[in-house]
């Protein structure tokens, strides 16, 4: 199986965080999102654990809550010392109002207005990353009004392209994000940071994307960020004390992704940080990273219900379920990749089929040529594999459809996370 | 201008449905759709008449929904006469408690669940466009149990490609939807249909694509379906009183596309069916049509405020607003292309930008390459045009973003027709 917490029972019945799944659909219906809440524990642990003992204690990891985020989410962030990125009012709002501490929140984002600004002082969240100069103009300005003083990372874009996906791409110095430091912009941005009486400058912030599966991304940037730290000490005579990694490692979607040694990597990052920076004569900054999709994924898989089955001889089968681009967009707008299994039989005889959404559109596809039983027929149920991360969070209400419900489960018993959407839930915003 | 309901007043300031942009922006605040509501109305009578004039009455236009579906929609289409095309339980609702007669309503959808059956049943739904033979049996025991005959239609495939999107290319023989004619599976399926004693076959249903702009494509759907329907009298002794033609035809989003002369076009595929029917000595059926997009796509605009403005000299400039993906996915899914223009002035010196949205995701751009004032600035307004469609109704919560507001507008006056979604709505289903 894919992922350990995946297994089938003695009836060849999907098994995920060892409680029956067709047993839960049973219970909750489907479309339904499963998350093995002890997943999500381990892999934040782990991070922890290798943070503690690669850094000594000088590093955290900060959970990319945009990847899923609802209120229990930052319950667990919290019970498991995770500091937290949130990228919008939103974020913090559900942050907080779950008991986060706000004062362990970074606060991310590209085009952040005066809203979000005020709002983000007004509830105490403990560190702006900030993008770019009007950011930096309006924080200063308002945080000046409040009469008090923000602590600050500055986002640069080191140049780097990190071999992933396009659109989770944001090393290269042409992005949306941050402050270029090639062009030379970076350092006039932090020169004006330093010279802005109500923000702390940290220390740096940069992001080279998310997924990240080569061996050496993190390396090369940490050479980069370094030598742009050596250029503000000599230039502005400015040491920046932590420096924020962004991003987080790649994770398996199907057999064929490589299983990344995350700790592994944190040491041998640790280590190459350790030996650059003696080499420049810096001290070691203390280390943030941002792992979103590590965290969650491999928590999550989603049950459906099939529908239709259509076998057009001499063309294509297509499995259609009770889902689609509604709760799992990821196919239509990145060809992501993902393992599907029926979640009630070994499959014996298999054929090849397009699985297929319920949307009113026929790019609504979860996933390509999948197999399954052949003779998989209308009332079954099939489960995508490591769907914990975005999924629910970018989840959408096309064709008017309710997004499913979240179930945690934990110790055997599964509860309600985020209840399923209903029909008036639906027109609650309707006049 | 792109359409003859944004003009520009003497000060060069932007002004849509007669209303001053920046006025509303002032008044809702932004991301902000605007819609107005009498070009959806002159959209409507445009069917409606052409209808009436071409038809002579055996027609009716159903407004696909899912283009854009709240209370306010279905009320407008009530009163202009307008049946509705709705694709799920939400959609039925929402048309329902907005006083939409449930009988004017056909329930499309390829992946119909037991429950949808029994809520349309029960809601009393005047037909149902019959996708399969699953949904087939389903639907005729249920109607059998509730002791009623329902009317529908039998969506069949019949293989032609109407060169548009892939996205919505839905008359190919491998498609999701329908039953494919060409594999001699419809046949069998309206067969089984008009053996099944609780459904009443009103007719049949194709679907070829929206966005539809080559002249020939609906009439080539009506040779192949009149074909079709030629066999089935010979084979079954049935004959077909409805034609549903589905689809729509396309819409102009960029100077560069064509305007399409509905009227003109509804006349000649009025004369071309009559004339193919006589040929084949079929009587010309009843005509339904499902235009979404050409009902409310340039009823639409979205207003924007500008939080950033990036200029990466030699690489690219970035114009990033307080939306994005998550308010318009349509660039991010199908590289859909939009007019942009500044809402506050008239173009002087010009420079190009990406036009990206606020989400964390390097992916999230709203229309590269776009052309705006060299000068723009954090706090102005950008406008995209012709947003009515597939924006609202695609929207999501990604990056926790509440969606914004849609604002009618309809004689001088505005009002919400759907409110703002704010930062309690957006934990309304969190435990």
């Amino acid at each position: 199986m894919l992922s350990s917490n995946i297994t089938r029972d003695e009836n060849g019945a999907l098994r995920f965080a060892g409680q029956s799944v067709p047993a839960l659909a049973q219970r909750y219906g489907t479309p339904l999102y499963l998350m093995d809440e002890a997943r999500i524990r381990a892999n934040c642990r782990m991070y922890k654990n290798a943070f503690e003992s690669a850094f000594g204690g000088a590093a955290l990891p900060l959970y990319a809550s945009k990847a899923c985020s609802f209120r229990q989410m930052y319950r667990i962030m919290a019970e498991e010392g995770m500091g937290v990125d949130a990228v919008s009012r939103g974020e913090i709002h559900t942050a907080i109002t779950a008991g986060f501490p706000a004062e362990r929140i970074w606060f991310h984002g590209c085009g952040k207005t005066d809203a979000d600004i005020r709002y983000a002082l007004e509830q105490g969240v403990g560190c702006f990353i900030v993008d770019g100069m009007e950011e930096l103009e309006a924080l200063n300005a308002e945080a000046g009004r409040r009469g008090v003083r923000q602590k600050i990372l500055l986002r640069v874009t080191p140049g780097i392209d990190p071999h992933t996906y396009e659109a989770v791409n944001t090393g290269r110095v042409d992005v949306k994000f941050g402050v270029p430091i090639g062009t030379g912009q970076a350092l006039d941005f932090v020169r004006a940071a330093l010279n802005s009486p109500n923000v702390a400058v940290d220390g740096l912030h940069c992001h080279v994307g998310s997924m990240v599966f080569d061996e050496n991304v993190f390396e090369d940037t940490v050479d980069l960020m370094l030598a742009f730290m050596l250029t503000l000490r000599d230039t502005l005579g400015y040491t920046a004390g932590t420096l924020d990694l962004g991003g987080g490692y790649g994770v398996r979607y199907v057999d064929e992704d490589k299983q990344v040694d995350i700790p592994g990597r944190i040491t041998a990052l640790a280590a190459h940080l350790r030996s650059r920076a003696a080499e420049l004569g810096l001290p070691v900054p203390y280390i943030l990273m941002e792992p979103g999709r590590s965290i969650v994924a491999d928590a999550g898989l989603t049950v459906y219900t099939v529908s239709a089955v259509k076998r057009i001889p001499g063309f294509k089968n297509h499995v259609i379920v009770d889902g689609g681009m509604t709760d799992n967009p990821r196919y239509c707008l990145y060809k992501a990749r993902y393992t599907v299994l029926h979640a009630g039989r070994e499959t014996g005889e298999t054929a090849v089929f397009d699985l297929a959404g319920c949307c009113c559109e026929s790019g609504d596809i979860l996933q390509p040529a999948v197999t399954l039983p052949a003779d998989i027929r209308r009332g079954e149920q099939v489960a995508v594999c490591t769907t914990g991360a975005y999924n629910y969070s970018m989840a959408s209400n096309y064709n008017r459809q309710g997004r499913p419900p979240v179930v945690m489960l934990r110790d055997g018993e599964s509860c309600i996370a985020v209840r399923r959407e209903g029909l008036e839930d639906l027109c609650a915003l309707d006049v």
